[in-house]
């Protein structure tokens, strides 16, 4: 089975989005450069430096599935059905949607049964690459459940000062992780992996 | 007059000490190498590796006056007069102590007028040299009042799920940095560092 990694941009305060879910400045480095990577889907294209470009590819190259927590759903509409970076999701929900208006795409996969679960079936979906675990939610039930191998982090150089942490419900204490396996320097971001301890 | 710099050993996730303020995990790079680095007061010394000695004992030849918040003041006792790294600090409080034991050091400059007076005393303490901001609700006011000119991160690969931040009281909304001008891999730690944009 290929290895879960959780992954987002982060502010130096350690939040992923303002209070409203606005990602304000952390995405900036989406347009920092002059090499267009396409999505899947309908986003526009992003345009990188060659430094994230060559680093957003590797990792695109690596992921098999995606878990998303249902608030991100909700707030892409569940991307309508198509993820920017081309693979299926896993949607951890206390209740299955039953009037999505792209579920017929067959891209979304709905799991009751808690992280566990989730992880188990995006693992199914990969079929041997990397599962992609979103910040929240999610990171913070992986992480302290003991089910993330890798925390990718694209650090961006600002402090939102409130927001939506990376690792939410995380009981107080400390989870210790591997110096960090990648330091790629960038334009508005500096992406940092690091493995996480057993 | 010298630049003002942030500083403190941070986590992944934005935190600068566990709620009880102990560091707990934050600053096991102080003993991961074997560099012997002597501290003044009645602090036993580091063993640093060999990139973060070089770092520190650089940081340490930069700053002449440190800021620090009455909780750390009184947590420390303040260092019995006698800093670690060495220099004066100044105290912000909205109270001057009356009964320190360590007054007759002369170490210790006690302000009462606001960040901008503290950072001010200090600068004129620092004579030329720089001024080192420590984490809290001095870093974050400092942060927010635009008297910052860098910030430095002692990154460690934890997650501590809860704790002090690093900036606090700092008001929603986004205060940029630049591109770290240091990225200093090491054990247990990665150094940072990052201008603040004006």
């Amino acid at each position: 089975m290929g290895t879960v990694v959780s992954s987002a941009s982060t502010s130096l305060d350690g939040f992923v989005a303002y209070p409203n879910n606005d990602p304000g400045p952390l995405f900036d480095w989406y347009d920092a450069g002059d090499v267009e990577v396409v999505n899947a889907g309908d986003l526009p294209p992003f345009h990188l430096t060659r430094e994230s470009a060559d680093y957003w590819t590797g990792w695109l190259g690596e992921v098999g599935c995606l878990v998303v927590g249902r608030m991100l759903f909700d707030i892409t509409d569940g991307w309508k059905g198509e993820h920017p970076i081309g693979v299926p999701f896993v949607v951890l929900t206390h209740e299955v949607p039953t009037d999505w208006a792209y579920a017929s795409t067959g891209n979304a996969h709905f799991v009751t049964e808690g992280i566990e679960a989730a992880i188990a079936k995006a693992q199914e979906l990969a079929d041997g690459k990397s599962v992609a675990v979103a910040a929240g939610t999610v990171a913070g039930q992986a992480l302290a459940a003991g089910l993330l191998d890798e925390v990718a982090i694209d650090l961006v150089p600002v402090v939102l000062g409130s927001g939506h942490r990376y690792f939410a419900d995380v009981a107080p204490g400390a989870v210790k992780l591997g110096d960090p396996t990648v330091i790629i320097p960038s334009t508005r971001v500096t992406h940092l992996r690091f493995p996480v301890l057993r």
